[in-house]
């Protein structure tokens, strides 16, 4: 296994000014007005703002600095992103192999990874950028595809590799391994491997558990499985997974949304946690639980009365 | 609705010559020795034996008279097949329309409808022909594909009706409505409507509950759901379901085995029970539950010493 | 097995005054209030209403007849009940003997079967007293319990008959019969055969499917089964069951929430469909759909963005 | 946290002889024999032999000293349990404060950690005596039970704990903390905090994952939850877990086998890691998802034929 990169606690109470990039949605709706208000609010309290290249495209806004998502790791002190969690995501993939923690604000309902509301974002960037921040690191998964000798796709993945079938191709049926010892021939739509982080997404759909983004695990869940006791499996992130595709048609693998389609009887998936994390900054007093109760409406019965007596 | 023809009890223990259909398995390994050995038999009993034209075309056995699925259909007055719960399957499908009952025997170990083993097979046929049988009717459904006003699709399907996800196209949203109204968009990676015979297969994998044949019912089952409490649902045959396309890409529409794919955003999916109905011939003293039991593995248990105390 | 009644459509828009009881939820904060409301109202249009007796005692009403629940179904056309599913399922019970449908108003948030909203409720009733109204009959599950030759228990279920094991008590096994046909030994915490009505209540959370109210079906639901193949199944209506206590302790069984505990090796659960059935009234319009949607939040996501693309 | 003990891992290839427990199942049918064979074997090979205390008793055997389990901790280099699971977890807890590896063989089919057969005993305990060994570390857990400020019961797991519900006591509700931050209000059946080892076992019925031993995990699984987005979390096993009872009635907490019945409304369950873990020698070679493939039947389907084509 690879070593992974420790980066240090970023200091955002240092007082000397930082430069802070800014991250904005692809074509939202009234993106542009939430980036102006907030580069005037960073600039007002002395950082140096830059944006993410393709966003300045997007909102053209004079006078601000872009940047390739490159130099943003290599330059930047944080970022922030304004959009939904896939926004978070796509970026937090560019950025993982440079250690720029990343702050999510979230335009619609809040999501797993973007917890800070626009209503509130400023008050809250005050209070974070005084240091009063909680900070946590997730892992990545890298995955490469062979075909015999050849290494033809690799790719980083913070939510999942999902192996699956095409549409109309009956079942596929992997050959898994795990740290070079054979676990099963699994019959089934496909095999997901998925992060703590990926643990919400598709692999929740699929059956699959809830993991804690400090747990050093990962999780294998099938999807539908053609044997009933093909359960949700998690395995220490030191382990090395390797995906046989043994059987089917038109079947794909998917690393987050990133495909490669058409793969062949025999090619194999590697998969294994990347040397890369990623450090997301959140207010003070932020709680992992208090996320899940609320996206998971946890605290909601389907029926007014319960049992309970 | 329309009304369902309801065969008289096939009598089988008639004294007069009968006309038996033979269907087997296509290029399976030894399928002429059986397929001889049960036409020998049938014929010392004084039957007329007729072999389905393609396994005519692959076994060429000289002096039986080859039939299509059609002509089956009109003539005999049971059919006896030859394979697996796959091959059964195919043939009912076209023999649906007529009200011919079928017997299975698997050449491998047994299915859930060909419950008859190759080893045993000629006494048992024995004392079918002599009237000791139990007979089950099966129900079918009826599907059609509409693209705004034209029927573009159209076909029976034993097991079920599936709609799916493309491997490499994330979910699916689908708007699905029952007798006229409105259940829910659901998204998910597709949706599969069984009848009691397909609730042991693709459903089953897909977290769907068991139905007994008799039941008069057909269960909507999601395949990895966004949303965790859309579970499965179990409606009376009676109904008429409507799914349609409303998001997605690369979907396509599975009855049984035969796809159609490219389904395009407003296609819309009418699903009900087919008038026709298969009929099941088994051993006297044949039930539902052993079956189960023993395809299930009911009696197996994780651990060999549970928590019994 | 027994007929089933038949009553006919009660035919609410008969010009004639009517008889119609009132049952209030006991104890609840403000329920005074709210029958005063409907009382003044259904008398204002000439009907006859009278009190379920310990309502009357409860809510203290001058002038206003009290009726035993038999003497409700004896003598009332139609009864309103002002509560929760919970206070709907104890009179139903009751009533199931006689022939008075049943109006469900909700005090709290709306029920499964308790579907007008206290805030709407005069303009909906008088709609319904109209006659625009849409009637649904719900089965009930009748079991008694034998010890050796005696039968020890009897009762009725709305929602379940449920067989479970003691707190402390490690797993039951259970020997399960349906029509005389040996179904399985289950090693569990226990069984759940539920009604449609009750697949939304504790058979849900153990894992069960949704039945629809006029499926001819009922559900049997292992309560976290040691063997992972025993799945919930879904047994037409028709069926007798019968569960054996072979194993365990401190066993008991609970028809709704009447329980008999101390179950005792070689007991026998007898559990069938009623002869009677309940009637449920509806403003026209309804649909079962609705309901299952708004309770059940089909319409929310864990994530506010999912994976369609 | 507390710090984990890390025993040096044994060194069975040592030349020098060496004590070795030898602990049985009570009142196993031929266990007398096979424990005579075990100790003739070994002490062939020059070991010094001793039985369990409650062992010595059951079977009689001259000449061989006793010892209790704290004897046995003390004192003997390795420790060889001829039973099942449950023998071996028994005596595992028992020998959790002290570094004595232990080597389960199994009587009956083979265990999730008993995985050396009768008949083959000879021989692998041979290989494994010359240091053909795997060894493996499992994690325990610690718990106490406090009625307001005093601790009324405290207990090892090595499979879980689980707090739940009477049997004719309707639902129950507990307050979940992890680390100082509240998770969630859950009703539910009850709840199960378990290990690795634990998750194979009433985990795994009520809907958990399985966990790799490696994994430095535990997993709270709902039983029967009322919400249904009360999926199985996985949490660092560094974690704290607080469970308090907010209501219902009748509710237990077991530890493994041991039980604490009649909890009250306030009473908290806290459960961590425990500090000591327990060591398992394997034969080399082995691998732990061969005996969960075998033990969950990863390779059988319910159908002969799948959709695979």
């Amino acid at each position: 296994m690879w070593p992974i990169k420790l980066p240090s606690q970023p200091d955002l109470s240092d007082p000397s000014p930082k430069t802070i990039a800014i991250v904005g949605k692809y074509f939202a709706v009234g993106i542009s007005e939430s980036l102006t208000e907030i580069i005037g609010f960073l600039q007002s309290r002395g950082h140096h703002v830059v944006l993410e290249a393709e966003t300045a495209q997007n909102v053209s806004m004079a006078g601000i600095a872009a940047m390739t998502p490159a130099q943003i790791g290599e330059q930047a002190d944080a970022a922030i992103i304004v959009g939904g969690d896939g926004t978070m995501l796509g970026i937090a993939r560019q950025l993982a192999p440079y250690d720029v923690p990343l702050i999510g604000i979230n335009q619609g309902r809040l999501g797993f990874i973007t917890d800070i509301s626009l209503e509130r974002m400023l008050p809250v960037l005050a209070d974070m950028l005084d240091g009063m921040v909680e900070s946590e690191r997730r892992s990545l998964l890298q995955g490469v595809v062979m075909r015999e000798d050849q290494q033809i796709f690799s790719a980083l993945a913070f939510n999942d590799v999902v192996v699956s079938r095409g549409a109309a191709s009956g079942m596929v049926e992997l050959m898994v391994e795990v740290d070079g010892r054979f676990m099963y021939n699994q019959r089934s739509d496909g095999l997901i491997v998925a992060t703590p982080t990926g643990s919400t997404a598709y692999a929740l759909s699929a059956g699959g558990p809830l993991l804690h983004p400090s747990l050093g695990g990962m999780v294998l869940v099938p999807i539908a499985p053609h044997a009933l006791s093909n359960r949700p499996i998690v395995i220490p992130d030191s382990s090395e997974i390797v995906i046989e595709i043994v059987n089917g048609r038109d079947i794909s693998v998917n690393f987050d949304m990133q495909s490669l389609a058409s793969l062949q009887h025999g090619d194999r998936i590697l998969v294994r946690r990347s040397e890369h994390t990623i450090t997301f900054l959140h207010p003070a007093g932020w709680s992992y639980y208090d996320t899940l109760r609320q996206k998971l409406h946890w605290n909601e019965y389907p029926s007014a009365e319960g049992k309970l007596k």
